[in-house]
């Protein structure tokens, strides 16, 4: 899974029935800038889990999306 | 998932059967060009919101297209 | 999906044994080079449409395979 | 699949449901740093391999994760 | 699906159950090194052709691996 920060969300009118009622958050994660369902309730500069794929789909009720956010991160420590 | 631009269409006669009817457009994301199928019923110039993989497909109906357009974004915000 | 270049095709004597009767063309994608089933009928030169992942698998019919030819492109029209 | 090296874990208190009682372990592969969960039982500065995408979900109970420790890696060795 | 070169294999006590009696290769693609399930019988310097994903997981009877060898390649004949 990528950890990405919350920069934004967005919106469309003219979208897949089965998008109905999710909310989507821009994410930066690295260099990468993607878009991800959000049913945690994550906002702007969090740092969020997201994943993807089929995955992603599937915890969204298998809506047409391919990424997630699954948490809010609270702390991350590196060990070397 | 990608946000891409919608930069033209491609037209295919030799083709798997169970493509028939699929609409496919070619969409630049980021540094990337790709194709994906619209359902959405999105043009040339719109900002699109993709769905890739096995989602994709399951979406087109078990079609083998591994892209799809699932949204046509309004409006981005972006909040730092 | 990517679109490609059949620029060859590869045999294999040792195999998984569900891969028999599968042809495999050598698609240059961009800057990257992969390996297709193709049951569309491509041949050196053409313009192909690959689908990946579990999709291409199903696409051929469960076979051990990440990536297939789906169609062979006609002509493409990009508009900016 | 990725070998990686563990260098850190991450906490969230806020995150599906459904990932309650998984550990998620910072893993730096390549140039490139992802979170894994893992159930082998990993530490930092182990060698770690990783399956990614379904099939991680699929090991962890179908929770949503895209990423897991599937093995600690004794010794590798090249020969070209 | 990607050719690569077998270059070493690893080991590891610690792992999945379910990862039992599955043989790991070391395989260099391009500029990336990963490591593939092998039940073709591939050994260092073949060439082999791996699929990625949730292919190569049913592939090895569902076992928590992203990538398996499917085929050790006889020749490669490239036409431009």
């Amino acid at each position: 899974m990528k950890i990405g920060k919350v920069i934004g969300s967005i919106w469309a009118t003219r979208k897949a029935a089965c998008l109905q009622g999710q909310t989507f958050l821009v994410v930066a994660a690295g260099e990468e800038e993607l878009v991800a369902a959000d049913q945690v309730g994550a906002g702007p500069g969090d740092r969020v889990l997201l994943a993807t794929g089929t995955v992603a789909s599937r915890y969204c009720m298998d809506a047409p999306v391919d990424a997630a956010v699954v948490a809010i991160v609270d702390e991350g420590k590196k060990e070397t």
